[in-house]
Formats: C-alpha cells, sequence, structure tokens
C-alpha cells in the first residue's frame, strides 16, 4: 500500500505519492492560489493528489490515507483547520471537503511538525527516537519527535518552539506576545539584525542591498565575504540561535537536533558557531548532549512526512 | 512488597517505607553533616533507611528496592553521584557504597524530577499522563513526565528549566550562563526583586526588614498586606514565573503544571495572578491548555518519588 502526503504551502501545494520505505513515487503540484475560497483550494489539493497517483501508474484503491501538512493549527478530533494565518483559513473543515473527492482516512498536522516527523522517518534523524526540528525561515517552526511519534503535546499546542518566551520584555511578535524566539532566530529576525548593524556600519556592502533584495542569505554571503556588519550580524544570531538550543537540550535533551529552513542552508557556516556557543553556553558542560545537525530532505520532508502521519 | 524512598537534602536525610500504592508506612530523618566524608553520609543513609523499615514492623527481605533523590546529578548506568554542589560531591559512586550496608537494586534521579514524580504516582498530577513540576526554591528544579515515565532526556541532562534561556545577556547565574530562568523565578529571585522595589520605594516596609529575616515569605506577607514595593516585586516576579509556564505550553503543552516549593505556599494568592498572565500571553490564546495547580504531596513527594523509582 502506498500514501498520499499533501504540503499546503502559502503559495504552492505540493502532493506526492509516498511507498511503506517512506520513497516518493510521484510528485505533481499546483499554485495554491491563497485569495480563492477555501472550497477551491481544496479542490486543487485533491486535484494535485490524484494527479500524483495517476502519475505513479496507480489508482486510489492502491492508497491507504492521506497526510496534508498545514501552516497552521489542525485539530486531529474534528478534521477542522482552526486556523491557518498565510491562507487567511479560519475553521475550515478540511477533512469533511476533501472526502467530496478522496474518500480516504485524513491525517493532518502543523507543517514543521509533519516536516521534522519526515525527517525522522527517512531523514537525518532516522536513527534516534527523539528529535527536534527547527525551521530557521519567515517563522521558526519546529516539530518534536518522542520516542518515535509525533509530540504535539496533551491539547495539541505544543512544539510552538518559535514562541518560547526568550527575552522579557523585547521585540513584539506577531503573536502578541513580546520576546518569542521567532523574532531573534527566523530567517527574518537575521534580516533586521542585519539591517540594525548595517546602521552602525556606513562602510558596510549590506549599505548597498536594495531594501527588496534584503534576505538572511544576504547576509550569510556578506558574512562570508568578511564585510564587518554581516559578520556582526551573523554572530548576533547565532548566539541567540544557540541559546534557542540550550534551552532545548535543558528541556527536552533530545538525541539531535535539526536545523532546516531557510537559514540552514548555511550549513556548516551555521553549525559552527552555533555549535561552539551551544557547548560554552549549555546547563551541564560536561557532559554529552544531543547533536545538532542541518535536515536532509529539503522540500520533500514535508510530503513524506505527511503521507507518514498514520504511523505518527 | 514495599520500597524505600530516601530524600536527600543539604541538611536532612529522610527516609520512608512506601507500599505499593504509594502511601508512606513509616518515616525517618538524621542530620546530613554535609561537611563529613560521603562514606560517612552513605552509612546515614543507610542507616536512616533501616530505621523506617524497623519502625515499619518489616524486615530488609520485605523491601524490593531503595530509590534516592540527590540534590544534583546522579547517573542511572553507572549509579555515580556525577555532582551535587550542596554536598561538595563529585563522582561519589552512591550505589556501591549503599550496598555495603542494604543489598538491594537501587535507583536514583534528581530531586525535583522526584517529586514531580511523587505527585505523578499519588498527588495532584496522579490522574494525567504528562505533567511539568517546578519547585520555586533556593533555585528552580523541575521534573518532566511524559506518558507515566520520568523525561530526564536522551543524555539525562533535560528538565532543567531553572536553566531555560530567558534573557538574552541577562542576571549571571551560577552555572555561569547568563539570563537563565532560575534568576527570575525562584524563591531567591523573589527576594532580589523585593530588594530592588524597595529601593525604590524607602516608605515600604520592606525597608526596615533586617538582611537576615529576608525571603520570598517577607515579600510575599508585605505584599498581601498591600505594601507598594512588595507588590511591584510580586508582580514582576509572577510575570517572569507564568513567562517561563507559556515556554513549557508552547514547548511541551503537558497536562499539568505543577508548583512546588517555598514561593507554592502562597496558594491562591500565586496562582491567580500567574494563571491570568499565562492566559493574556499564551501563543494559542483561544485553545486549552495545561492547568496550573499547586503541589499536594509537600515534603512527602521526596520520599514517596524516590521509592517509586523502580516504576519511573
Amino acid at each position: 500500500m502506498v500514501t498520499i502526503g499533501i504540503d499546503l504551502g502559502g503559495t504552492k501545494i505540493a502532493a506526492g505519492v509516498v511507498d511503506e520505505s517512506g520513497k516518493i513515487l510521484s510528485h505533481c503540484q499546483r499554485r495554491t492560489g491563497a485569495e480563492r475560497p477555501y472550497q477551491q483550494v481544496i479542490e486543487d489539493m485533491a486535484g494535485t493528489a490524484l494527479d500524483a497517483v495517476k502519475k505513479a501508474g496507480l489508482t486510489l484503491s492502491d492508497v491507504e490515507s492521506i497526510g496534508v501538512g498545514v501552516p497552521g493549527f489542525f485539530d486531529k478530533k474534528t478534521g477542522v483547520v482552526v486556523f491557518c494565518t498565510n491562507l487567511g483559513w479560519h475553521d475550515v473543515p478540511l477533512r469533511a471537503e476533501m472526502r467530496k473527492y478522496i474518500d480516504l482516512p485524513l491525517h493532518g498536522d502543523n507543517d514543521a511538525t509533519v516536516a521534522g516527523f519526515g525527517e525522522a522517518i527517512v531523514g537525518v534523524s532516522r536513527d534516534v527516537d527523539t528529535s527536534v526540528f527547527l525551521t530557521l525561515g519567515t517563522g521558526l517552526g519546529s516539530g518534536i519527535v518522542i520516542n518515535g511519534k509525533i509530540w504535539s503535546g496533551a491539547h495539541s499546542v505544543g512544539a510552538e518552539l518559535g514562541h518560547l518566551m526568550y527575552q522579557h520584555d523585547g521585540i513584539l511578535c506577531t503573536c502578541g506576545a513580546r520576546g518569542c524566539l521567532e523574532r531573534y532566530a527566523s530567517a527574518t529576525a537575521l534580516v533586521r539584525i542585519g539591517h540594525e548593524a548595517a546602521q552602525r556600519h556606513p562602510e558596510s556592502v549590506l549599505c548597498g542591498v536594495m531594501e527588496e533584495q534584503w534576505s538572511a542569505k544576504t547576509v550569510i554571503d556578506a558574512a562570508k565575504l568578511g564585510d564587518i556588519a554581516a559578520r556582526e550580524a551573523f554572530d548576533e544570531y547565532t548566539t541567540h540561535l544557540a541559546n534557542g538550543i540550550i534551552t532545548i537540550i535543558s528541556f527536552l535533551d533530545p538525541d539531535l537536533i535539526v536545523l532546516g529552513g531557510g537559514v540552514s542552508r548555511a550549513g556548516e557556516y551555521l553549525l559552527e558557531p552555533v555549535r561552539r556557543k551551544v557547548a560554552a553556553g549549555k546547563f551541564f558542560k560536561t557532559l554529552p548532549a544531543g547533536e545538532i545537525v542541518i535536515a536532509a530532505l529539503g522540500n520533500e520532508a514535508g510530503i513524506i512526512g505527511a503521507a507518514m502521519l498514520h504511523r505518527g
């Protein structure tokens, strides 16, 4: 038997047919068109999934279940997307609506949780029991796997590490609180920190970057070139990220901490300072703790993790 | 069968015989005398345990195992107390040394973890699967129970919530890091915050308190009387504690958050502002999350939890 995994994003819907070993047999995508009524978006999700089934040379009778990663909060009991800020969804009956097109059990979870689970099934954390996955993107998403199972908490409101209270009375977060980790350790945060550093250094190459060209990569590339402002910014950023990881170790102490999302593409250039700062700052300095690694699956993690949700 | 639980503290050793339902059948204690060689302290731990067995009208043949809560780090594999700051212990072979007097399986864990487990077995969190226990004392200790089992992490360095990174570049902690939650949400922190508030308010009753009389209770009692400085201090303290609990909810989302230790004796006076601030500040404001409650067992949690470690 195979399963379908759907990665619902703000700009595109990606769907794939995945076999029991976690291999993607086929892959299709469509534009999300988030401005449309949710019924149309879900019809396109079903259409993308059916395209993938056809492309794999299979029919729906070969498929066991469907899994969806949503950039928001999915209620597993009711099958309703409670909210999904990017898509402007509130209380969208995803499971019921999808059943109009595909009558299969539908599982769902937050997209970062799903990606972390994908890594735990066939990716970098496949050989460990307990892992914490962080996506360093526009926001700071996260997924927790404990003893091989997705951990979303007793009320499914956990695994939101972007909203750890990191700086009392700090920067205002989109969630309404101040000082959430997301405001200091996401790709968006690196851009903010880069802008601040550029203001202190009029000689920085960052000062010549057009506003619409700015991204985390801009800062990282300039830092690699030796730009003083970019180096300061990246140094501040890796300190915040390391502090977040120290909190993860002092709290859960997972086998592995997995970094994904845009900033993680910096690879070893990111890992070296983060590992060094975590080793220097963690509570039990002389005892072993989880390794910090870069995610292995990239965008495929969302499809594979979603397709595997029936095991989660 | 019964088991022995030993609560090893900096000033006293408490031991009890506990039955399978978690009831303490007998209870004895001796002075720790931490200034002595560890061999003598452990001899007294064994002596206290044997006293308790005798007092219960039993013999060692009725006892299945022994459990010890240590104010430090116990290596479960080797049976060695790796360190224990209060007692000045480093690499003390507790299991091997205890076997000279009582030849039974010996389990051990951190004292806050043990107390949290005791609450989960017969205390306030007995009916839930997942709980986080915080002791608001000299430090900020913690214990995590996930699906009914003690969670210390993949390398046993987790469940140290006193050392969550709460304030970037904040107050220096005894662990060497800056801004650990313990420096803002322990009883010691409340005393510090009280001192600072008193300096802003020369009219405060706190200004007349002798240095050696200061405790968390001093500030709480003055706040209850309406003292402005004490009220400001308690308000700041409950904000920090609430922020720590918001992090616990956003991370693990347990069924229950249990408050123990000195500050928790304030009961409803503590719970009311903490619950209100958590409700206002948590990430998913409209969704349910774990309740915040006061521990039920008091000092007995340490003995009961230790005696139950064979189940942990």
